[in-house]
């Protein structure tokens, strides 16, 4: 079975192709500036005799559809194809951000499932339409393939009412549906299962901290397979610090800013999710190169990053709380995939809670699923690299195996 | 030496006399709504001759000038004096909420003591005022006196960088002084102290965990005497659930209310500070009534106590990351001292983190400082009843007498 997975932005398409039967993945890449000057296509494919090829275009790309076009062209095309024509593909997989209280697992798009993803657009004014232009230029190009929606809030629909309702008036709930949705749902999911299988064990007997630290960043707390509680919110901005979102504060802050500083809502908002996180604090939202400048002894590089670990070691206590034991903690994404240093400073003190580094494991650069605890310890402590490319190509198959 | 403990608010004043030699406090009580047409003073007294007197008088007190001549005649007074006149008062101290970055500890109060608090006014708009106010009256009432202020951010000022700078843009913090200062700062520092005598130690033994449950609320980390962190932010605002207070929110959602439900900076601000909260959630702010709802099968009272008590067990996970071991958790404060269900919840399910409550010390009942963790606990978990005024008295002789 041949599974196009996309990943629609309001300006771009990432996708790859999984063959699933063989278990490769023959094509993916990336579309991105549509509708600018300056639009790119970056395409990598395994050609069926085996040689890799990698191609750059760079030139106007006029919309989403024109997008979808030139990649159908190079996984189809004489060039460079992977697959004889669109028919070979027996599904599409399309990565929807918002999902609402309606879906708490993978859905084969219908007419109501498209009505569901818009009147989520309020919750996720930025993702859910282009997710929707996705599905609709999907429809007409691989007609015959199932549309499948994998949902990146499903795997917090488990999360119990103590943790998702917020104090605020019980209408902001009910009828404004004001309340913790969380987000990186497919990476944490993932990441679960892999570190379940890891430690030769399944999902449902593990209880895990999982810390996917990429320019987005969230972390949660997962009970024996199901998500209890998670660090972001109705929204992407809340919980950790991140490349540039700021991440928890004083929400009175926000009156401040418009009562104080003379801030609108507009000028807040952009404030809040462009221009803070460790962008706001040392400039840099790259945590290489806030690293980089710590060690050049960047005082404001320096406070960035223990205000950044600070805040995550926090919520591996909170976390620990809400779950009553720990089994294990998991490092994902691509700060905590690569940055012993961050690694490190997030768990430095935890002894308490079972949780120790071992300094050479955690140093030792790899690309593998590894523990970087110290043999035997009671909580170990993972570094799974995330694949939601992956994991949404699975969950996919899965949803088609039982359709059909 | 005789101190008089004052607390103006905006339209009231606390206040209590304190004879420090004889260890007894002769008055109190509670100048209320002054400037409205229901103004009310309760005045308590224990006579001279070791009568207790109680006095309650309504009507029209125009502003706290008047209201403050009324204390006086109160504890002067041929009827219900227990002091000779005004002289005979050594010192008054002055509860002043937002100390700002400038205070650490308590102060004598001069021109540049009050220039410094009239600075701090935007970081308290509504208490800093009503402070300086007491703090004018009571000098031209007591010109002899010396006049102190204890601040209730002073205890939080030991918070390192890590904690209290907010992910925002730096300048935020050094321009416009946004960061954490923290709350309540005289009852967590007092219950810290009477914790670790209870115990029979010094505070700098002990790492603490302080839970202050009134209509407002906070928490404290402090570690061996010190504050590492708490859980209000710039304002009261941030942290746990209030009586109507909403707490930590994601702050995206006050853009989502400006942005989708067109309402004003203000009338957020007041969603916020007076609707939310137990008061949001399930109609009342005052924990009896939640508890009384909850068993009387009320389901929105019954989540609200969840939402409430999810959330300090959060914290105290959070607190324990951040001091790495933990001696004793402290509740105090009207809920915390008086409701072994709050304190229950609280605990349940943190025995992995050496937190447990016996459950027969924790429902007896008694106004006294007690531990309600077993005998032999890793982690004391004790009721300490909080007494501000006591503090402010106590802070108050030790600055004079080193002064003097």
């Amino acid at each position: 079975m041949k599974i196009l997975v996309i990943n629609t932005g309001s300006s771009s398409i990432k996708y790859e192709l999984f063959d699933r039967q063989n278990n490769v993945r023959p094509a993916s890449g990336l579309v991105e500036k549509i509708g600018e000057k300056t639009g790119i296509i970056t395409h990598q494919a395994v050609l069926p005799e085996g040689n890799p090829v990698k191609i750059v275009e760079k030139g106007i790309i006029q919309d989403h559809h024109e997008g979808m076009n030139r990649i159908v062209d190079f996984i189809t095309g004489s060039k460079c194809g992977v697959i004889s024509d669109t028919r070979a593909i027996s599904a599409v997989g399309h990565r929807v951000v918002h999902g609402g209280e309606l879906f708490n697992s993978t859905t084969i798009i219908d007419q109501n499932v498209i009505a569901a993803i818009k009147k989520n657009i309020p919750l996720a004014p930025l993702h859910n339409p282009a997710n929707l232009t996705g599905i609709e230029i999907s429809k007409s190009i691989f007609p015959d393939a199932l549309q499948v929606a994998v949902f990146d809030t499903a795997f917090h629909q488990t999360i119990p009412p103590d943790a998702f309702i917020y104090a605020l008036p019980y209408s902001m709930y009910k009828k404004n549906r004001v309340r913790k949705y969380g987000f990186h749902g497919i990476s944490h999911a993932y990441v679960c299962e892999r570190g379940a299988s890891y430690l030769k064990r399944t999902v449902s007997q593990m209880n895990f901290i999982t810390i996917h630290l990429g320019n987005g960043a969230s972390m949660a707390a997962v009970k024996k397979g199901k998500c209890i509680d998670t660090t972001m919110g109705m929204t992407p901005l809340a919980g950790l610090v991140m490349g540039t979102r700021s991440g928890d504060i004083d929400p009175a802050i926000l009156v401040f800013m418009a009562d104080h500083l003379k801030m609108s809502y507009k000028e807040i908002d952009l404030l809040l999710n462009k221009k803070s996180g460790l962008k706001g604090l040392c400039g840099t939202n790259d945590m290489r190169e806030v690293i980089e400048k710590k060690n050049q002894g960047d005082e404001k590089a320096e406070i960035a990053l223990k205000i950044y670990t600070y805040r995550i070691k926090k919520y591996i206590g909170a976390f620990f709380a809400a779950l009553g034991t720990l089994d294990g903690v998991i490092f994902t994404a691509g700060i905590g995939e690569n940055s012993p240093f961050v690694r490190a400073l997030c768990c430095r003190g935890l002894e308490g809670l079972g949780i120790k580094i071992d300094h050479d494991k955690n140093i030792s650069s790899s690309k593998k699923e590894r523990e970087i605890s110290p043999s035997g310890s009671k909580v170990k402590v993972l570094v799974i690299p995330t694949d939601e490319e992956l994991k949404i190509a699975i969950e996919t198959e899965k949803i088609i195996e039982s359709y059909t």
